[in-house]
């Protein structure tokens, strides 16, 4: 018995019972032997109802990518021009940088159904349940000063922003720097981290967490009042390929414009989409915390605090408390 | 036979010839055993004259730097706390970020006798050979904003430059960023590896490569018009120990008042110490070249240059061509 004939059966009757009995007549095998099987599909992705009575019942198969159809469907030229996809994995970020160091070129995407070890920023977790979210990596090689590696980090967020904003028509805004919120909640987590010899930029990893169809109880309870997903707030699953490969062409597209036309049309969109600007703020950094209110970026990526006394101050990186 | 037995013999008749028989009888093995035995310590750095007639003679025993020595002559306090000294790596830069990626504290030394392997500025080759040069990394944890790696590495040329004037009198200059010359010959490489999450360093690698005893013979015919060595210029061989630990001292001193009072005292030292000022260059960049009169460093560490027109343009990045 595979798992192919198996399904088989289940497909023949769609959303109904199939006894054990029938099974094992159908197939040759014994019940212990289904019931294994059960396991094994169900570890799988796809769930089952059981009654001891009825037998088995097929609810929903799981919701996979298929390399096949990323490759099919990608609207970008070069970001996702090589993917590999995995089906669970420690963390996307560390394969993808072990493929820069060997010389992967720019645009391969590392994909996986499922992080252990998802990472954010500040040496902090992201939860990356199964087939519930996009959990990707890539690899990105601008020719670019290390000075401007910031830069990349708000673009990322304002291609992500732009993306989810037109395919769910959710109320999505930035946080300073690169935080995707719905309501004060997080949906969304970026991390890039650079690599440079002396000044010039090497290569570059960004990290992207899209919490597409997550539901309530894939969240440990103590993060529900700070995180979201895009289910829980549009009240709608969403394809998963969808959310790549629109995000993936946003995002090409506003980086080639940026090594075209530099940062200042990225200061624009970013300023438009953020949340964070006009209201007072603690920025935590470890020189101690800044008071202030953010009223933009600079030309090098930094936010511009006005403080009390009315002055102006560039803060490089910090992690910004709630507005006070 | 051991190599202290075999050294021994030549120790009781210094600077004098020893012949394979009288060896042979004093050890007790035969005469191509002692052949393979003098191979071995050449190997390791011991060199012999070998007569058929008269036997062996042994001219030079090793300067092999001694992790004990060092540690008991250190004059700084966290760099070069913890020092890994091998004979022979690839390259000590891999070694040191190895040692970072696993949570080495800042200050971790990594020094090599002879890198097989070593690596210089845009990918290629440094010069390394046994025991002639100081070829060495460090892990550094500064606790800043990616934007300002690049002041490291200029502070780290400001601290070398210093410290080899005061040994050895010569006239070092550094030519931008971070090259230190001798009459236009280089004298050391400088290589700074960053690694950062979003705008924050992580760890940067300091790789130091000093050509302190190199003779003629030990580079490339065509490097001899563009590389010297410490000893070349000044005509007289330096105890590399002495090297290391006066850099480490000069450098730790500049690393805290750089950490306490920010860039400008660096860029005051360094425009001292520059030989690419008020000199009509070339800058290569990926953009293009940029020609005019490199005036001085701005206050992130790019470099003013002049342009034909008057006007003054940063430069962040380039390889910089000869003087027009």
């Amino acid at each position: 018995m595979n798992n192919t004939s198996l399904l088989q059966l289940f497909e023949l009757q769609p959303g109904q019972y199939v006894s054990g009995e029938s099974i094992s007549q159908e197939l040759g095998v014994s019940r212990t032997a289904i019931w294994k099987q059960i396991k094994k599909l169900e570890a799988a992705g796809y769930r089952f109802e059981a009654s001891r009575r009825l037998g088995y019942r097929l609810i929903s198969i799981p919701d996979n990518l298929s390399a096949a159809e990323l490759a099919s469907r990608m609207k970008s030229n070069v970001f996702g021009k090589e993917v590999q996809l995995f089906d669970s994995v420690e963390s996307t970020q560390n394969i993808a940088r072990a493929a820069a160091e060997e010389g992967a070129p720019e645009g391969t995407l590392v994909i996986a159904e499922q992080q252990l070890n998802g990472r954010g920023r500040m040496g902090r977790g992201w939860v990356s349940p199964r087939g519930k979210g996009v959990w990707m990596s890539m690899v990105l090689r601008p020719s670019l000063p290390i000075y401007f590696a910031p830069q990349l980090t708000l673009l990322t967020a304002v291609a992500l922003c732009r993306s989810l904003k037109r395919i769910t028509a959710l109320p999505i805004g930035i946080k300073w720097p690169n935080d995707l919120l719905i309501e004060g909640k997080k949906i969304s987590g970026i991390l890039l981290e650079s690599a440079a010899e002396d000044e010039r930029l090497t290569f570059v990893i960004a990290g992207i967490g899209i919490s597409v169809n997550l539901e309530e109880d894939d969240y440990p309870v103590e993060l529900l009042e700070k995180a979201t997903s895009l289910r829980i707030a549009g009240g709608k699953k969403l394809e998963r390929i969808d959310v790549i490969t629109d995000f993936l062409q946003e995002w090409e597209q506003l980086y080639f414009l940026y090594q075209e036309q530099g940062f200042s049309p990225i200061v624009t969109l970013w300023e438009a989409l953020s949340v964070s600007l006009g209201k007072p703020a603690r920025l935590i950094t470890p020189q101690g915390d800044i008071v202030g209110v953010p009223i933009g970026l600079d030309e090098t990526g930094a936010i511009r605090i006005q403080l009390e006394d009315g002055s102006v101050k560039p803060v490089f990186s910090a992690e910004m408390g709630e507005p006070l």
